[in-house]
């Protein structure tokens, strides 16, 4: 109810607030996912006037905070010149994330707009691929020469602060803009005021390259608990800086795609509401059709007994019941194993520990299964003969599907090929063939066939 | 290759190495997670000679990067005067999570060796249940009254820094430790020296209570970006502070929870390759039951359309592919929804706009999907009828399939049941039930049946 009363109040909180009233309403929008659609509602007077009221900076920290594609819109419906007003003083990171959203026709117009050399910051950015560490990196790093003294350094520090995404970490660069050190702010103000920088600072620095992908730097910051990882070029030389909360987002970004992967279509690559259903349709179409395939031979399979199917009705009763099961069984694993391998806690080389432990856990979640199936056998009435084939089959099917399960991620890993794409459908798909040829292989064993 | 080489080096690393030289073999090892590993086959006289070498701190520390299972097993294999000091010199939150790994005996045990005041800040800690945000603080954060000057606080902030886990940030209580402000270092080194810490200090501070559960925690720091969050007791006293390092941890287990119940088991709660076969069945098995019970049902349908099984074989080809498809686009959409709820891109009150966008998408992938298995049906020479009743199905199925898989978690999150158990394999599973009678009444109708 409280939510809904703000959101009522939000035309008539710009006409008459002030940025003090305006700020805690709008940031709580903005973590709540909303804020995007509630300014895409208002019309353009209260968006300028919005923009008029909170000054460049606040309305650029709010945009900092929506999603890119997001605030792009909302800046077209700004003057050109206001839009680049706020771009400017956005970080250049996310100004970046934003122009990336307009076409180069769009784009040029709003960096001619901007000061020459922030609209140079941007355009170097800009040069990068978006999901790479220069992509992602600022260059609103603070650099300070070697010769400094500490309380040189914290008087260079409150001047070059305003221009600074973070002030944690000092760089030390020499002359060539080489990266020679790295002090923390913390050291900084640890250090007697007369020390040089040279002897305080850490010379064994924890570096990027600037064409790595975003995902790597993400996980050297993490490993090393760092807040800000610099990024070099070929040379050596500092570029920019990734900083933490960059790197949740790279987190969050690449946790979705696996998730999306494992479930069976491509990365969406943008938020969910925003993606027509034509998008949609494009990044399941794909992978629908290639199970689709996988699995139309299970009609051929199940042509080809054709005569058993006939003679033995019953068996067609618990073709679901077991391919299910297995696919289910599969699906267990195999989310399990990627997501082991994504958080580092399992590579190739333990592939024979894992299948063996696989391999027991199949045989008995198999054997339970196969207590299960033989019980419903009894219920529908089908004979002890069916009771048995059944019951044999999905012991089988399930050991069979738990390694499957177990390897193929593991293996495709080692081919270079992302494992999340063994999604819970692929290796349900997979399952179902070849547990129907399993099941009727028993099947004609047990019951004397063919 | 090279990394092989360092794992034969280690014991004689350690026999003749420097700290300097054995702290990067030991950290790589531990971003690797072959740590734990490599040091659980070391003899225990090589463990002592490596506790030795590198020294209280060092050791902690690299105790510290390990899983708290893993350290605590290290623990017990030194004496009990060594294990103690290193527990000191841990992080008091690590430390925690360490003896909270030991049973009760053994940890009364070192926490009786060490020193008291530790002792009682570790048995504080360990009073909190593990998942909130009790269980995840570090009482190791510096506090000072709100009467200091900026230059008076960094003099305190010199001699307080070696027992706080941060300085970023510096928090302010009054005498009855209520939280009344926080300082940013950086803030702190930008004030004018004379400023009082009252003045320069913000009072709006955004904290999280003791009993909050860790992932709230962990999205409050993110979503206002902080490096540390204050966690108060029920009277507003500052008790603890959770750091960004720690978010990262508890986002990961969170995440790989959700992932774990959309795969369709429990969460497994340990490293992977800790876990036991029957830790395994114990976590899969309740899942695995349960989807068979539900789709045990299957049978019943089939064995009620028996009659039409036998007249019409050729339906039964088509079965395990189009229920299969119908999982699969259940799959795709539930792990889509079941994320974006859990990143804050929808909510239920979207429900209508997401229902709406997954019936057009139904459509089309459905449209595609009927294409394919006419021209399937057509390979399989079963007769045009036939493709008629299995076009129509698919396209029925899919629709259905990603209606479903919207709606269910929705509704789930709303009813406060954790949308992650509609899971891949649940939706597989009640489409395949569902997906049956959608078939057979198309069947009956195009093929004037019964």
């Amino acid at each position: 109810m409280e939510t809904d009363e703000r959101v009522n109040q939000l035309p008539e909180l710009i006409a008459t607030g002030s940025p003090a009233e305006l700020v805690p309403v709008l940031s709580a929008m903005a973590r709540e996912g909303r804020l995007a659609g509630e300014l895409a509602e208002l019309t353009r007077g209260q968006l300028h006037r919005l923009a008029d009221t909170l000054g460049d900076q606040e309305f650029a920290d709010l945009l900092g905070e929506m999603e890119p594609v997001d605030a792009a819109e909302l800046l077209t419906r700004l003057a050109l010149h206001d839009a680049a007003d706020v771009l400017e003083a956005m970080d250049p990171d996310d100004a970046a994330d934003v122009v990336g959203e307009f076409d180069e026709y769009d784009a040029n117009r709003i960096l001619i707009e901007m000061e020459p050399v922030e609209a140079a910051e941007l355009r170097e950015l800009l040069s990068h691929p978006p999901e790479t560490a220069g992509g992602r990196m600022t260059p609103a790093f603070i650099a300070i020469s070697p010769d400094l003294r500490a309380d040189q350094a914290v008087v260079a520090l409150r001047q070059l602060s305003a221009q600074a995404e973070t002030i944690n970490y000092v760089y030390v660069t020499d002359d060539s803009d080489q990266l020679i050190g790295v002090l923390s702010l913390r050291g900084l103000v640890l250090s007697p005021p007369e020390t040089p920088v040279r002897d305080a600072m850490v010379s064994d620095i924890v570096t990027v390259p600037i064409h790595a992908d975003q995902e790597e730097a993400a996980r050297i910051l993490m490993d090393h608990d760092l807040l800000a990882l610099p990024v070099v070029d070929d040379q050596g030389r500092l570029q920019g800086i990734i900083t933490s909360d960059d790197v949740q987002d790279i987190i969050e970004q690449e946790t979705t795609e696996d998730i999306e992967r494992l479930g069976g279509s491509a990365p969406l690559e943008e938020p969910y509401l925003r993606a027509s259903p034509f998008r949609l349709v494009r990044k399941r179409v794909g992978w629908l059709l290639i199970l689709f395939l996988a699995q139309a031979y299970t009609g051929t399979v199940l042509a080809f007994y054709e005569d058993t199917l006939e003679a033995v009705t019953a068996l067609v009763f618990f073709m679901p019941l077991l391919i299910g099961t297995g696919g289910n069984a599969g699906s267990q694993v195999v989310t399990t194993i990627v997501r082991a391998m994504a958080v580092g806690d399992v590579y190739f080389r333990d592939i024979f520990r894992i299948v063996w432990k696989e391999l027991q856990t199949g045989i008995l979640l198999g054997a339970a299964m196969a207590i299960a199936v033989f019980a419903r056998s009894l219920m529908l009435g089908v004979g002890v003969d069916i009771g048995v084939v059944v019951s044999l089959t999905i012991l089988a099917i399930v050991i069979w599907a738990v390694t499957v399960g177990a390897i193929l991620p593991l293996v495709l890993r080692q081919l270079r090929v992302d494992p999340a794409v063994v999604s819970a459908p692929f290796i349900a798909t997979l399952v179902d063939g070849t547990g129907l040829l399993i099941y009727f292989t028993v099947a004609g064993i047990v019951l004397g066939l063919n």
